[in-house]
């Protein structure tokens, strides 16, 4: 045995082109000659399903490095089969928003955050690095290039995806001499019904993240094995799967949302707790981060970033010392929980645990709802929140 | 709280298209007009880098169901870039090989065991299921029509790959109403150079599979996190990752490959050990099997499916009682390891464990190599494992 020099503990994932980036300045655009269909009536939009009129298209390439990066007609790509990205999920991507505001001012929510959490995930795929600066305006540009697009009502938004992947048309497994980043948008109406609470499945069989793994990074691969699982849900008549991790049964996420509960702990406090993100076993929020510190500014309960488990969680409910639990991302901005339906196999037990949500004296969640809305649509100032595109 | 009915409990991951599958005998095929360019030294080949001319694609739809499977050229798909896959990982693959015999046939090995657990991969993905009777007819018609590019020698081979994904043009996260099956096939030389043992670094802080996740399933998703691990590997000079789980750090998989250990255990007995599939930690591989039934018909040692921790290991390695460890795969066939780094970070050591492979008196790992290329290519008749295809 030997000691270790302390060099080779360092836990590097870096990429070896982390000094380049993608320039804005080098942009080249082909606007697009076709328009995307909208259903006139804006209810009927959904989620991710109607795209704008065009998109961010950069190449990478180990040896060449960034190449320029273009704005062109939304359309198809052209892969080959073989590209990696098909075969091991060699991929990430982030969600966010931009909203027409009241002042009829088009505003991104935080995207800086985005860009940052974005490196982080392809550090971590070992996809290559690019600045966060040249990514966002290169994102200002592509939603002035479709700012007729974003919805004029505060009950719909431009939804926007940056993604990357590698394209390296090779099945050895390891690192992709070629890589995509790309960005679109989506015209988005609302995620949830608000008026009723969401039900969730609560079975910790099912296991999404783990000590040791990714479940910190937006990568695509935290999601793939949650689909069958959701599917298994809604046969529950569950909306969302609540994750729970490890033989303590740490409550982790729902769905692909970050948490939050509002209690009356067991110091007989009133307590907004949502689990940490140094586990390393959830995804670190935009919203998550903005429900934190929008309550700790109102200061009007104790704000705790703290682990807990299901049995205490359960416990609470049990005890009625739950007032209040919600789940938060930019999809859902923040969206109550009704029910959980928690599933022990284990012990051959369903408890169907009901939360107050809707009809809690707080009112919390409705609070925190409006208060970020507020914000999204320039009905108040936070102007470091609000990327302004200049249109 | 009430007990849970127990049509409740039931973990089915099922799709709503199981009765339906593609179908041989609806093929159209369109021959390709273009020939792939190969190197003229088979040694060149490498792995996965050089195709052939066709290509299998199918489409699947979740009210049409399966479309009629086509047989066309090699060329790159045209993919809507909110297709699912390219976000959340929904993706499966196999990996196989077809081999030019010494009597000028072509067997492809064990194909239906692939086929098997593509559908099992496919379930568990919530992407649609399919006959694996229908999927091998297709596999020896590509085949069949690329039959000039199966290598005529015993140093390469063809190694086919099917995959499926989801391509339905919706970033919600949830089940895809579209997916492709797809199979292509690549020239291909040795995966390693066998002549020098393989390192592997073992580092229980990297984990890749855990109870609750998909580690035996063929998904994308599992790969992924493994890239930039792979990387760090190689600045310690390691060719793959020893996988390990959980607090007790048992061994799982190397690479992306299953493993043997040949060692005296602490009976006195010699013994062929492999952890086994049932903890849903590792993939249940088909070279994996195949060693294990060849192990047992032998009958020359215990041959044991167990569980074993990186500590039990190391033990035995130090006390000198393993005589040989080796990987298996589809692409490396069996694979001689001569070294362990073992990297504990929480003690601040870095252990170097030697493993005599190369030189064991029991050269089990070659007798075993020996053994299947020997099916491979026909040398050894084994019919139930080699599925011949008549050209």
């Amino acid at each position: 045995m030997q000691r270790v020099p302390s060099v080779l503990l360092a836990r590097s994932f870096h990429t070896t082109s982390a000094a380049s980036s993608f320039q804005y300045a080098d942009l080249i655009v082909e606007p697009s000659t076709k328009k995307q269909r909208l259903p006139s009536d804006p209810t009927k939009l959904g989620f991710g399903r109607y795209f704008s009129n065009h998109i961010i298209d950069i190449d990478w390439d180990m040896k060449e490095g960034w190449f320029a990066p273009k704005i062109k007609q939304f359309e198809n790509f052209s892969l080959h089969p073989a590209a990696k990205v098909l075969h091991y999920a060699q991929e990430v991507f982030e969600g966010l928003k931009a909203y027409h505001g009241v002042d009829g001012k088009i505003r991104i929510f935080r995207p800086e955050l985005n860009m940052e959490r974005m490196r982080r995930s392809a550090r971590r795929s070992a996809l290559p690095d690019f600045d966060t600066r040249e990514a966002l305006l290169l994102i200002d540009e592509l939603v002035r290039m479709d700012a007729d697009l974003v919805p004029k009502t505060d009950q719909a938004s431009l939804y926007i995806r940056p993604m990357m992947f590698a394209t390296e048309p090779h099945i050895g497994i390891g690192e992709s001499l070629q890589a995509k980043w790309a960005c679109f948008s989506a015209i988005t109406g609302s995620y949830f019904n608000y008026e009723r609470g969401i039900k969730l499945l609560a079975d910790p069989e099912m296991v999404r993240s783990w000590k040791g793994g990714v479940g910190q990074y937006k990568m695509g691969c935290n999601y793939a094995p949650t689909i069958a699982v959701g599917k298994m849900a809604a046969l529950h008549e569950c909306g969302q799967v609540m994750w729970l991790s490890g033989e303590d049964r740490l409550v982790t996420e729902a769905g692909a949302m970050n948490l939050f509960v509002l209690w009356t702990n067991e110091e007989n406090d009133l307590e907004l707790i949502t689990p940490p993100t140094d586990s390393g076993l959830l995804l670190p929020g935009v919203t998550r981060l903005s429900v934190l510190e929008l309550a700790k500014e109102w200061n009007v309960m104790k704000v705790s970033e703290r682990n807990f488990t299901m049995p205490t969680l359960a416990r609470a409910i049990r005890e009625k010392r739950v007032h209040e639990f919600f789940v938060s991302g930019t999809a859902a901005i923040v969206g109550p929980v009704s029910e959980i339906l928690y599933m022990d196999k284990e012990h051959d037990i369903l408890e169907k645990l009901h939360i107050p949500t809707l009809t809690s004296k707080y009112q919390f969640h409705k609070r925190m709802h409006t208060a970020l809305t507020d914000i999204h649509y320039g009905k108040v100032e936070k102007s470091e929140w609000q990327r302004i595109v200049e249109v």
